[in-house]
């Protein structure tokens, strides 16, 4: 559904938001920021600067299903907005739109109201209520699997069951946070007993995160047909990895403190509405696949496919400056196997319900060239082959004070491009 | 660190708490419950009613710390209860059974605040941020091994590492609610593409849930020595299981749709102040086995075990009453190859973060004997043999409108009887 907030050609009296790499008005993502006061309100990005929504609503700049939107975050959270569905959200961006636009007569008012990005402090958007990470990427699938079935990478199931499974909600911060590298056992192939030590393989897993708007009541599946409508915007995601720690633990329930240590979001919530004009309908499905099982097909959802943002991974090594960044990796992730509405669709198919502020991962979004791998795993063919760093330094896997960096973007002739912000952590020492 | 309140020759003036099967004097659980206003509110079991602990606090009857630790209740939730650590709710106990013992000078004052428990409705004792399964039930995993691994039944990490893996929470819910089967993906050995439809294969789970009391900090672990004391208390738990979904789905990151369409508790939590006599020394671990890893291994903990909790699975067969219940299995909890603290502290060693109200599945335990068996799958050795109930039908899997009930008993020589209350569900037809 296009329309004219989706029109490159608007520009913002917020001069710093025109061609801003993340955050033109073309954009306008939600997120939940404090001031010195440390009271946790509902923004809206625009350039380098935050909008405060609940003033805005409060000095009655918005009409009545915008200011009910804006009255769901008083709790300091995204939550309540997101249980309110897609129609208040897009009632709000219009009028943000509206608001912000280099015509827009209301300027004098809406000025005093924004705050200046680098004097704000970032929170989590929601309360996650449960974590799901899927497998969705199947060049990782595959990249992964040739590591230890070379014959035979794909398991039987990969091409009609949607994997996921169960992650940890409680060590989901944002962008900005240090990571402390895990301890935990760990068995090299040469070792008799496992040791208890510092994670040795610790790795980034590249990837989106799917925030859920409405829910479903247990026991009543969302079908196929109004799956995407159940998702209200996209963050980046770090999901954390500790190789070594996986490959001994993870038989046979899978992976649990390989990953539960931490998982890193972008704080801003680009929303559905942003990302409209940004669906892909070239799967990573070839032709010759099965064809989905009819509880997660429809022509609809299938023709509109996958988002296509591009997203990119760096790596600032310890001791460098962030000008020295190392680009890791660069691809697309429409190399999702499934779209986000057959994760919603499969999740929910045995009854399961899902809750307002849910946050389901995309797995691994490899593309399929050497150059768009979204792992270190990968990267370095199971930590095989090292790679060099232009200091002459080089990494197989990740360093304490080594700096890992997600950007994404979505560009699209006819569109103003629009970004993620950064999903950034840096490694500490084990405790 | 047992005291009077452990007494069995004590008794209360409430008589139908005196030889009451599960909540004696001397057990003192806590839940929430509500009557016909809706309010949730804190209370404690005794016999036949529940003691409004908001009420009793009000009325001055308990000193301040006691009062701190109901406060922390006003939410309707356990949470903040369960955050201030033991000593309040230590002290909550004493004065608990002071006021409700046969010699108690305020039985005037106390028992107008008696609900009789029939009139009130039970709901979870609280919020959980996050809900893990672990896999400690030795016996279980042997079971189940050799079906899948008749010659190697047990994996090579079983022994060194608590396996476990994150669980959904949205799903879970306490004892007397419907369990709709699930539909699914499954595909028979004889099947050459899954189909999706009702699970044919429904499952029940034998389990205790371990309610977590003071959590611990991202990125710092919590120290085996102090590991048990983050144990507020144990409820029984049902982890519903659609086997043939589970086996098509699982690799390679375990179990999901399998396990989030439901979990069921029984809704009073039995404290760990009560449970103390019924720490068993007894492990699973029998000689011979690898020593704990050092971060597991605490002479402390290790000495004093797992609980021993006698734990029954009873099937009300679709269509029979109550009293025509076939027992299912019968069996201690002692079989246990972790102690509850080493789940915290494996839970934490790589630096996760625990919360108040977190709950931990120990995974079936089933003992060693036949008669002892957790789950269908283990009784019907993987579904191929069937067993009769008394009305002559038999079973291999539930059916719907089969009732699936736990009970739980701690028995000791010279200490009074305590019980968990009802864990209970209904099969529902898919939708």
């Amino acid at each position: 559904m296009l329309d004219n907030t989706h029109d490159a050609a608007r520009r913002s009296w917020v001069s710093s938001a025109n061609a801003h790499d993340d955050f033109p008005i073309q954009n306008l993502p939600l997120g939940i920021f404090s001031r010195a006061d440390g009271a946790r309100r509902a923004g809206v990005a625009i350039g380098d600067f935050i909008l405060d929504l609940t003033r805005l609503a409060e000095a009655g700049l918005i009409d009545a299903e915008a200011a009910d939107a804006v009255v769901a975050t008083g709790d300091g959270t995204l939550n309540g907005l997101f249980a309110l569905g897609n129609a208040p959200r897009r009632s709000l961006r219009q009028q943000l739109f509206a608001l912000l636009e280099e015509s827009s007569r209301d300027r004098a008012r809406v000025e005093p109201l924004l705050h200046a990005a680098k004097d704000c402090k970032l929170h989590m958007p929601a309360v996650i209520g449960d974590y799901t990470d899927f497998y969705a990427g199947i060049h990782h699938a595959l990249n992964v699997g040739r590591l230890f079935r070379p014959e035979n990478p794909l398991l039987p199931n990969y091409k009609y069951v949607p994997i996921g499974y169960h992650g940890r909600t409680s060590s989901i911060d944002i962008s900005g946070k240090g990571i402390v590298r895990p301890n935990g056992q760990r068995k090299r192939p040469d070792e008799i007993d496992p040791t208890f030590g510092p994670c040795r393989n610790l790795d980034y897993e590249l990837e989106l995160g799917f925030w859920i708007g409405t829910g479903n009541d247990l026991g009543k599946p969302i079908n196929i047909a109004q799956a995407a409508d159940h998702i209200a915007g996209i963050s980046l995601l770090n999901d954390w990895s500790a190789r070594d720690v996986q490959a001994w633990e993870y038989q046979p329930l899978g992976p649990f403190l390989a990953k539960n240590f931490a998982t890193t979001i972008s704080p801003w919530v680009v929303t559905a509405e942003a990302l409209a004009p940004f669906r892909a309908a070239q799967l990573a499905r070839p032709d010759g696949d099965p064809a989905p099982l009819p509880y997660l097909y429809d022509s609809k959802d299938q023709a509109a496919g996958a988002f296509d943002i591009l997203m990119e991974a760096f790596l600032v090594p310890s001791g460098a400056e962030q000008g020295d960044a190392h680009r890791l990796s660069c691809g697309s992730s429409i190399s999702m196997y499934w779209t986000p509405g057959q994760l919603v669709a499969h999740h929910t198919s045995g009854g399961c319900n899902l809750q307002p502020g849910d946050l389901l991962g995309s797995g691994t979004l490899s593309g399929e060239t050497p150059d768009s791998r979204g792992s270190l795993l990968e990267i370095t063919n199971g930590g095989r082959v090292p790679f060099q760093l232009a200091s002459g330094q080089s990494r197989v896997f990740l360093e304490d004070g080594d700096t890992v960096i997600y950007r994404g973007h979505c560009r699209r002739d006819g569109f103003a491009s629009i970004g993620f912000g950064e999903c950034r952590g840096t490694v500490l020492p084990a405790p």
